[in-house]
């Protein structure tokens, strides 16, 4: 029914993210020449989640290692870099990654770009995103260890391909553990205020074949009531030393239901998601975007023009509320202690 | 700024009612002169809030014996009652006026409708509207003695004059409390999937220059841990005799987060709300909805064609998370034990 969906493709030396904002009703790719068109891409959100933006951000970091022109590599690499960090400024990926080249670019280049390090840059970047693949995959693999068999789950936000560039987090989980008959059903919340559940996570759901149903964010509550829903399961795109983790607006809540329903509440994600710079959620900075991106939808407004409006993308779910932190370096349970 | 909203009046024998969808953007009027016009208008959502569907139904049913023109009248009422009653299941002042308006023009008419019933039937809905407007006000004086001064307070839907034809309920207690500096600020859930948040309290509260914040309705969790909510205040559409409470969707996971937040969660309603004839929640019959009032905003989809969607239009808050139950004639607390 649907074409297998890559949010990006590097071709002919640019990279071609797809216009996730258009989906599932249009499938349009971006042509970024520049690491300035990535960092546009990035931040309006064509390409979003935590593993597939550090991917990008790679292949961004790329672009501006081949375009560079100046005397002061360090300088030069520095700045881009903290443009990159500073357009996302929840995702953890995004600064790991965009620092792994960095630091990589200046350890081989002696100041100098030529063909050579050039060439090795761009290995490291597919090196990224080989190691992305690889980890996405024992990720899954040990997500799936979680689930008995039959679950019924919810989900929110999207984290599936189009977050990660391959197989997905905890939207891998549930694909994969549908094909295991370990899930069974899966509700969707819809995710405002930019509706990736309603627009991409049911896209993905639907291209596998997944029974599936989509709800309102607010009647999450109802659903965990009167649905018997086993577990919910989500993603990350911070997380504390200490577990506390920053994910999609709207994951705190759900949370809060799990532990007051009694039900598993799983964060699915990849080890560089954990910032062991930072002891405890308190320390996470939430991104405040623009008002427009909740009051208008498919560009027509839905309150008055002068209604002010809360827009952080993101919200932290205290570790004492997660059952389990699933990377690719195993299962972990709170008190969190990290490898 | 806004110019006051009556979500209905009666005008040179029709009855013209506000066509609440299309607000804040334009203010239409929509004429009724059959009580099939009046069931269409409730059925799509025109009019929409428990105490206003009461009111407007009463006039409904005025209409419905105005036009009668059949030799079985009780045969006729009762069918034409259990027709307006079907069409919003769950909002009980519903069946309430329906039910005062039939068996009053039965008791009068003894089976023939001249000048002189119509006449009686009509006070009897004016008293039906005038009862409404006293009893809201008793409602909303009721509701200011749970404030503390300057609160911040969270709130759900609309509960205003929209809602109830007169001050309000909920969102009466808010707006009459700034007035009396018992509030300071409130937050809007934007309710989806109609938005009675965005486009209609939001409405309500920046007309009376009330300072105020709208959300996602996912960012509930997020601001009650961030921003101090002092206390949540919703209405309601029917409440058991235990006070398990059926108010829009959503409003159940407020109250679980009330609770897991130890915050004072509030219901404020007409004792017309209250079903004495079922004992608890599990009885109330929770309206599903058509689909593509999920799937569709403004005309334009959000999801996939083939996408499923759930849309039960309320969910049922248990007693027990509740922490008291306004009415005109008091402040109840768990447990229930209205008189």
């Amino acid at each position: 029914m649907f074409s297998p969906l890559y949010p990006f493709l590097w071709k002919r030396d640019s990279l071609f993210i797809l216009d996730q904002r258009k989906l599932p009703f249009k499938k349009e790719y971006i042509k970024c020449s520049s690491y300035k068109d990535v960092i546009k891409c990035i931040k309006d959100m064509v390409v979003r989640g935590a593993p597939a933006i550090g991917v990008v951000s790679g292949y961004g970091m790329y672009l501006a290692v081949k375009n560079y022109k100046g005397n002061n590599l360090k300088e030069y690499l520095t700045k881009v870099a903290n443009e990159f960090i500073s357009c996302r400024p929840t995702a953890y990926n995004l600064s790991y990654v965009v620092n792994r080249i960095k630091n990589f670019s200046l350890e081989i280049s002696k100041n100098k770009v030529d063909d050579k390090v050039l060439e090795l840059v761009f290995k490291e970047v597919e090196e990224i995103r080989e190691e992305n693949k690889k980890m996405l995959q024992k990720v899954v693999e040990n997500g799936l260890k979680l689930l008995k068999k039959n679950s019924c789950v919810l989900t929110h936000c999207n984290t599936g391909v189009l977050a990660c560039g391959d197989i997905g987090s905890a939207l891998g989980v549930i694909i994969e553990g549908y094909k295991n008959k370990k899930i069974s059903f899966v509700f969707v919340d819809e995710t405002r205020p930019y509706l990736q559940g309603a627009r991409l996570t049911m896209l993905e759901l639907l291209s596998a074949g997944i029974p599936c149903c989509m709800i309102t964010d607010n009647m999450a509550g109802y659903v965990i009531k009167e649905k018997r829903i086993n577990c919910i399961i989500v993603g990350a795109d911070r997380i504390a030393k200490n577990g506390d983790t920053a994910n999609k607006i709207g994951t705190y809540t759900l949370a809060v239901l799990a532990k007051y329903h009694k039900i598993s509440f799983y964060v699915v994600a990849p080890s560089s998601s954990i910032d062991k710079d930072i002891s405890t959620g308190k320390e996470i900075k939430i991104e405040q975007r623009d008002e427009d991106e909740v009051k208008y939808i498919n560009g027509k407004p839905i309150t008055l023009e002068t209604a002010k409006v809360l827009h952080p993308a993101f919200d932290v779910t205290p570790a004492e509320l997660i059952t389990a932190i699933v990377t690719e370096e195993g299962i972990f349970k709170y008190p969190y202690n990290f490898k």
